[in-house]
């Protein structure tokens, strides 16, 4: 068991009412447990909590007057990884793979795993089914990509980063989830804190679905996966923005911290979801 | 109430051991009763029915060996559609809005509501809110495309469309869903049959949530909303293929139908999810 | 006639032996004389002249070892343009155009005229050709874009800006050349000087032909056509980028400016081709 | 010397007055002389030859009436080739290049050297300099590329193909094009016959620039480089389109012929223009 501190500070200035739906709090799931959470908002306004999607994302809405706003969250989550000898983790065929995890098989908007499927083949189509062809896929993209903060916008997606072989977390993640999808894997975008993040910051990964349960897999490898909490998953990053705005106001300030023990773990496969 | 007999037969020729996931039967709602139906494959192979997703799509699953193989689909549905007046149909704000559309906001695989939102705000952002902008929407989409059968291909973009002018039912809806999301109106995609379509074909329209339900539009104009029998519902066309294909194989034949008696509706909101 | 005094001012952290095409200084044409002109490299390194292309644009070509690199550009140009009434300018028809207008026909890598063919004629194919037609065009991108610093990038093309509708003036530039082209009007990308551009910087704008001669627009109105000093002319910003580097270096400071007396000319036509 | 046979018949519906430019006759330059030559059009109608561009392609404009246009040619080429032994053609630095092949370094409509210069850097940078590197980036792209015919559209990019691994011959051409400038050095389009082409059509192969010379190379392997007619060159397919249209116009048949006695030529480097 894992003990981990994170936290967030987010300043906005407000120039109209505003709504911010914001997804920054630490899930509590089966391998993830909060044992310490504290969302404030000043000024003090009501906070409503949403539980939104197929996967039951946690997200606070709000609704600022003009002026300053501040979000603070401060969390202590307590991971419980199952870690598992990852040479035997199978993949499962489409003629098995359970029905809630199908649509993790569709193209998305940053994901276009439609037009990389020959070239996800070609490169991964022949390599051993299971555990060990998602971590081909990640130290491919490693390898292939210039990991360079301001080389990509919000709107990059896998396609444009096969291309260009430069990005950030996001675009690391895009393409290894779409990579995963269009051999036939299950795969999904998780947004969460990593420990020891350096430049610290919201954290970008993914999860693959092998041998029945999610498995996460880090291809930006800057933080061990055993130093990952989770905020929230969906099929790519448009699914887990830490704020979505509805009028008009301006970060001014982000302030993003996670620290903790954690098991070095290069030799295991980790799920946590 | 309006009875509609829908039908399809789908040849393939299959090469290698095949996985198939059809989309292709009428959704059971409370404003779809299905009072007849059967789905038949040829050679007789086992069929595992699938709920999938936050919707619960219906798909069935094949496992084929190669040879031919025959899909045979024939329904009877009843609908009992919700008709409201338009003129009070309301827009809810990003404040008040279900947690469970929420995800209908978000940019998907072919509805980059995201890159074009300027373009949108600029156009539709000072209409008055409710019904009737939903109709500018479709109206627009409707008068600046061209609908060009064999213009696009399945990987064309709302973007790509937006440029080209061109497109078919998939790309009118694409379009038309981008920009209800990107002025925050939650917006989704709709499989189905539609009555006396010319060339007959599988269908594709949409829904925006205006007062607190789904409501049905269609930006073709190619058939009466009250013609439209549903599928299933996703995101954008990605979620809803009426055929996902493990392995190889060929599609040689499509036979689709839709007939039935039903009322003009062209002066209504129609309401059937 | 107007004088008009340009300079600019770059500075480079070269870090390894690199080749620099540099492409600053002012046209000799036969409506733009320059009367004084000084361009100096420090440290004192051999300059070579190139013409280049098909319109002959001078490039200074250069070699540099690692340190610090500084070039120094200062000119006195002498604008005696040639002013027409608009309203007689015809478009001349693809039956009569010189052939050496017709590669400005061609789409180019930033202007894809090819795929914006519907939107243009769409919107621009029924006006009456002549000037008044690329005032239009011009008029509607300066009416549908956001003129937003640092809100696209050096691959950003005309079809990511009909979609985005942001843009700086290279893309302004981009859309109106392509909306030209696609209604077939040859249409090509000047990059100059521009007097008491706000901020200052280098400028892009376009050439339209009509009635045999290349006649100025600014889609971005940021300066009096009158107030244009052109360096080069090619198919898009491709062709004409102040400097192309062949090694290792950085830019670390841009300093440009134009000023002097210019007539106004909002009523007439401006060739000086 | 190679004596190569060459012809081909476009057929058009004609619907309203239409202004076509033809680009089929091949070129006459020091190492390909035409020996005899018809071109001729039914109905008989006036045929205009314009010089276009750099290069000076040749292009026969003609203006037709409503009606069925029937496009002739046939001709006797001559091949001249200059074989040298490709062990010892050089890159020439950036310092060095002629002034004139500086624009087939630009990026173009189908050719984005600028956003796959990463990539070709990776994949081409550390490759010893000089011919044997532009054999590698054609058997690259050979290699990778699937040749499907019907699989890409008239606006496919290199960067598209890149991603999708699929192509006919100019998308093979646009891609080593891209590959080539990315890494430094100039190539360039040509558009021509191809001796015993399957299926027989028009074909598209490259140039890149060593030594001072244009080198022939065909990354599609389809036809020996000392088999291949010249039409023109140019930056991409955008300028060597074979029929341009202002008008109405539907090409109704095309056929395509090229036969002659050629040498082998796989051990030696080709150079014709």
């Amino acid at each position: 068991m894992t003990q981990i501190e994170v936290s967030c500070q987010l300043n906005y200035d407000v120039r109209t009412p505003t709504v911010f739906l914001f997804q920054v709090t630490a899930a509590e799931t089966e391998h993830q447990s909060i044992i310490d959470e504290k969302f404030s908002i000043t000024p003090d306004v009501q906070v409503e909590r949403c539980q939104v999607g197929f996967e039951g994302n946690q997200l606070q809405r709000v609704f600022a007057q003009p002026g300053q706003l501040q979000v603070n969250y401060q969390a202590t989550a307590n991971l419980k990884p199952e870690i598992d000898q990852p040479a035997g983790l199978q993949e499962w065929d489409a003629q098995h793979m359970p029905a809630d995890v199908l649509p993790y098989l569709n193209p998305s908007r940053y994901c276009e795993s439609d037009v990389l499927s020959r070239f996800a083949f070609e490169e991964f189509g022949s390599l051993q089914r299971g555990y060990s062809r998602v971590v081909a896929i990640c130290e491919w993209v490693n390898g292939h990509l210039d990991y360079t903060p301001g080389s990509t916008t919000s709107t990059t997606t896998a396609a444009d980063v096969l291309v260009q072989r430069v990005g950030v977390c996001r675009d690391y993640a895009h393409l290894a989830i779409s990579l995963c999808r269009a051999v036939g894997i299950p795969a999904r975008y998780v947004a969460g804190y990593a420990v020891d993040l350096q430049p610290p910051d919201f954290h970008g990964f993914i999860e693959a679905f092998l041998d029945g349960q999610w498995y996460l897999f880090d291809p930006t490898k800057l933080a061990p996966v055993s130093g990952l909490v989770r905020i929230g998953v969906g099929r790519d990053a448009a699914d887990v923005s830490f704020a979505t705005i509805t009028g008009q106001a301006t970060l001014t300030q982000q302030t993003v911290q996670a620290s903790g023990q954690q098991a070095a773990n290069r030799a295991s496969a980790v799920s946590t979801a």
